[in-house]
This record gives structure tokens, sequence and C-alpha cells, in this order.
């Protein structure tokens, strides 16, 4: 789904948030991991499994507070093939919930290698006259290094099937100074990805004003955040680094328009470990993350009032 | 393994090219996808058992030929998690004939999202106290656009256990142009990734005089190839786009150093799908794609004598 869509579903909940779903072994709660290993062995069977129960727990406890998951592919491609079939049934899950689902993968290829990343992600394969769709997110994060050739295909899926793209320009990282800070004629690097961004959203404007071809801004940049919203007014924003990385409530404030639109705001660890912070066994994680994720809107809130 | 054991499988055979198991449905061999469909159906675990056999083959025909091959992911990632128990299956069976294992998956993120893609590849994942690495490849595709925090993950275990990285420099793609040739300060883009590459490279740098930390250089860009091997002498290439995208065996001469080392070139098509540029059934596919193997070793033979 569009833009337009997960737009909706900000305003409808009054929560430019977004949960990440980036499990590893030491974010389970103890009786999930007991019961997977019971069943299955210390395989990635049983890891997967538990993944699973996880976050669809997650889902049930958050769906109603949160518009959107984003799942981070890597922790489930560790686990092989076992964690992709996990991956399948998350974002199944999700967008039964009524969910928006951002894959966030980070793929970036050329030609019909970059075909198969967005048919995997976003769309489906034909196999003789059978279409089979394994992830059918509604939205995927892309890394533009390659240039247009590489984006394409993705931005023409999102016009075929009403998706949207996430396109990395700046990270939150530290080191992204490294590559995206540097001065490339008249522009920042980050730019040039951005303004391949506007160039390939033609057709892709949705009704609320923001294109199908969003950006990746870091929380971490408040400075970047605020001059990228008044340069780019048609751009959504995904940000995260917010909480464990250092960004803030305050710093988060920049990356919206004057109607509180145009962003959402990535929250993972404080989320899905909601937990441990409050030193329970794990049982009540689901609850625990939801006070976290309601906590995270209203801190949100006092700096953005979405009209 | 290292770039000192590509280069050493390299020079055994005289052949500096590997080759790419890129494969999609119309590669198949009719007789291979009738089986798999009657035996699972017109299904995602058909076609991964197709994919699954038909790279086997090519594995079995070109082992006495080729020093690696190079899977690409997202052809299996598209057919969900049954592509990806095929591309564990095929990586396994590929290091069993003793190949050396290029996987193109072009990952690139940061902290423990970076740490998961390098261990899901080129590592392991540690299930309480037991150690699964679902493909345990030799080397891996990196994009280094989010800078040396996304990188140094897999150059860490480089250095643990002994395997390389080919980082993204300059694509073999036309739009390629559109970041990796702009002027960045002193320099074009592409060659702040490679100045990256030789500084993560302290501590990796192989027998052969050649670092761990790689790069990949189109063939489409014979003066790139030339210059870099004049400014880079401790970076070893992986140079695709020869073939299909256009590049030659005249292009590539100049990614290799004056002993014919140095580099390693990559063809996937015109090696996949001889049989059908013979016109044959398919039945023939494996001694079909050895052929092409050995004439385009021939073509390279003509330029680059490796001592």
């Amino acid at each position: 789904m569009s833009i337009d869509v997960l737009q909706e579903k900000i305003c409808k909940r009054k929560n430019p948030t977004v949960a990440g779903l980036d499990p590893k072994p030491e974010y389970i709660p103890p009786h999930i991991l007991a019961r997977c290993y019971a069943q299955y062995g210390k395989t990635p069977k049983a890891m997967a499994a538990a993944y699973e129960e996880f976050c669809k727990g997650l889902i049930d406890a958050l769906a109603p507070i949160v518009p959107a998951v984003k799942p981070q592919a890597a922790y489930f491609e560790v686990l092989g093939h076992d964690g992709m079939a996990a991956l399948e049934n998350i974002v199944a899950y999700a967008k039964q919930k009524n969910l928006y689902v951002i894959m966030d993968c980070k793929r970036g290829d050329i030609g019909t290698t970059a075909e198969a990343y967005a048919a995997a992600y976003l769309g489906s394969v034909d196999i003789d006259g059978t279409s089979y769709a394994p992830y059918d997110a509604d939205s995927v994060t892309v890394n533009g290094y390659l240039g247009t050739d590489g984006i394409k295909p993705f931005t023409q899926l999102c016009k075929q099937r009403d998706k949207s793209i996430f396109l990395l320009v700046k990270t939150s990282n530290k080191s992204s100074m490294e590559v995206q800070d540097l001065v490339a004629g008249d522009r920042l690097m980050y730019r040039v990805l951005a303004d391949l961004a506007v160039r390939l959203s033609t057709d892709l404007i949705g009704q609320n004003g923001y294109s199908n071809v969003a950006a990746v801004i870091g929380a971490t940049h408040p400075q970047v955040l605020e001059t990228m919203r008044a340069k780019y007014p048609q751009m959504f924003f995904l940000v995260p680094g917010y909480g464990a990385q250092g960004g803030t409530a305050k710093d988060v404030q920049y990356a919206f328009d004057r109607l509180g639109r145009g962003a959402i705001v990535n929250a993972s660890r404080s989320i899905m470990c909601a937990w441990q912070k409050a030193g329970t066994d794990g049982t009540d994680y689901g609850a625990r993350a939801a006070e976290a994720a309601v906590k995270m809107k209203n801190d949100i809130g006092l700096y953005v009032r979405i009209l």
C-alpha cells in the first residue's frame, strides 16, 4: 500500500511511529525460548519459531497503538531458510492486523537482479502461470549507490502495485558522514540521493502530497531533518536512530510538516525489550511493549501535533 | 577462505573467471522443470528444487574449469524460504567441490544489523551454545554507502575466519555514473569507497600482496580498471559486466597485474544459458556450460597470461 495509506494510519492513531522488529536471541522471553527449544532442539528452526512467536505477540500488543512495523531482514537471514519462513509468516500476520509493513532490507542491485529483489519484497514471481508473492510488504528500504538502474525496478512496482520505497539518504550512524556528507559538485552526497528520489517520483505523488519514493534520514541529524523538510516538501521520511542511538523526541520534531505529517519515527529495542528494562520474567512482554509504544507516542506528541 | 586461496585456485586452473549462478525460470532446461513440477506442483518449492538441480549440475561441469562461483542471492530470495534452502545447499555443494564461493548479495547496514548480515553470509550464529552457519561463503559483496560502520563487521569476520569481501566501488551499469562518478572534493566518489577499502585493509593483506578487502569494478569501464590497477596495487578486483553487458576480453585485461593476477572476471548468462544459444533441448546444459567457460578462459587468455 502507498504512503497515502501509511499517512492515514498515522493520522487515525495520532501516532507517527513504527515498531522495528529486530529480534535477537537475547531479546526473547525465556518462556518462549524454552518452549521452542523443547519442540525443536537448539536449532535455527527453534530460534525462528521463537522469533515468530515473539514478533506475533508484539504485533498483537502493538496493532491498536502503532500504524506500522518494520521487520529487519538481517536478523531472519542469519537463521537461514527457517528464519525466512518466519519472516514470511510475520509479514503476513502484520498485514492481517492492518499494519503497514516496511521491510528493512536495504537492497540494491542492477537490471534483472534489482527486478528480482523488487519482486521478492514488493511483488511476486510467476511460476508457470501461477503467481507467488513471498513477502508482499507495503514498502522496502533501498540502497541507491548503484544509481537509478538499481532503483527503477522498485519504483515500477510502486506504480503497478501501489507500494512505496524508502531510499537511504542520510543514515543515523556516525560514519555515514564518510560517504554521505561529502560535497559532490554543488551538493552534499546525500542530497544527490534525495534528488534521485525526486526524479523517480513522477506519477508517484500521493493525494496527501507525499511521494511513494520516500527517504531514510536518521534522528541523530536534527539539522539535516530540518533542512530536508524545508527543501523536499513532497518527501516522506523514515526516521531511525530514536532512543538507543541517541535521537530524541525534540530531535525528530523537525521531520514533520506544519500538519504534523510527512514522517514516521522508528524505535526497535526500546519497545521489543521493554520487558527487560522493567525487570520482569518476560511473560508480560506484549503489555510492556505496548506501554513503551504509548510512552514514545506521548513523548513525540509533546513536540508534534498531528492534524 | 581468503583472497590468497582464490588466487591460488585461479593460478592452478590458469583461469581468472568466476561463474555467476543467477538462475531464472527461463534458464532452466525443460526436463528439470518438468520433473520438479511433477514432484512439487507449480510451487516455489518446485522452482527452488529446479534451481538447486540446475546449479549443482553447473557446479559439477564447471568445477574442473573455473576456480569460483558467485551465486546471486536475489534470484533465490524471490522464491522465499524455499529459495534460501536451495541457496544453502548450493553453497555447501560448491565448497565440497573445492570452489571458492562469492555470495553476491550486496548487503550493507549498520551496527548489530551489519553484524547479523556478516554472520549470516560469512560467519555463524550462536543458538544457546550451538554454532550454526547457514551459508558460510568464502566471500560476500558489500555496499558501503553507510560508511565504515557498515563494513567493519564484515572485515572483522575476514580476520577471524580468513574470509574476503568485495566492496562495491564502480559498478558495471550505466547509471553508476549518477552517484559513483561525482567529484567529491579531490576524488571521484568511487575512489572514496576504494579508499575506505584500503583503510579497512590493515592486517588483511595476504601473502600474495592482495587485501581481503577487495573491490567490484565493472568490465564496462576499462579505463577505470586501468587507472585503479595502477593506483591500488593491493586491491583485488571482481569484474562483472563481461559478455551480455558489453565487457570484452580486451576490456578486462586492464584489471590484471603484470603477473596476470589481482582480478577475477564474472560471466553468468553466457555460461548458464549456453545450452539455449546452442539450440539444444537442455539435457546437455552442463557440457555446453563447460564449453562456454573454456571459451571464456581462452578469450581472456589471449590478453592475460597468468604466471
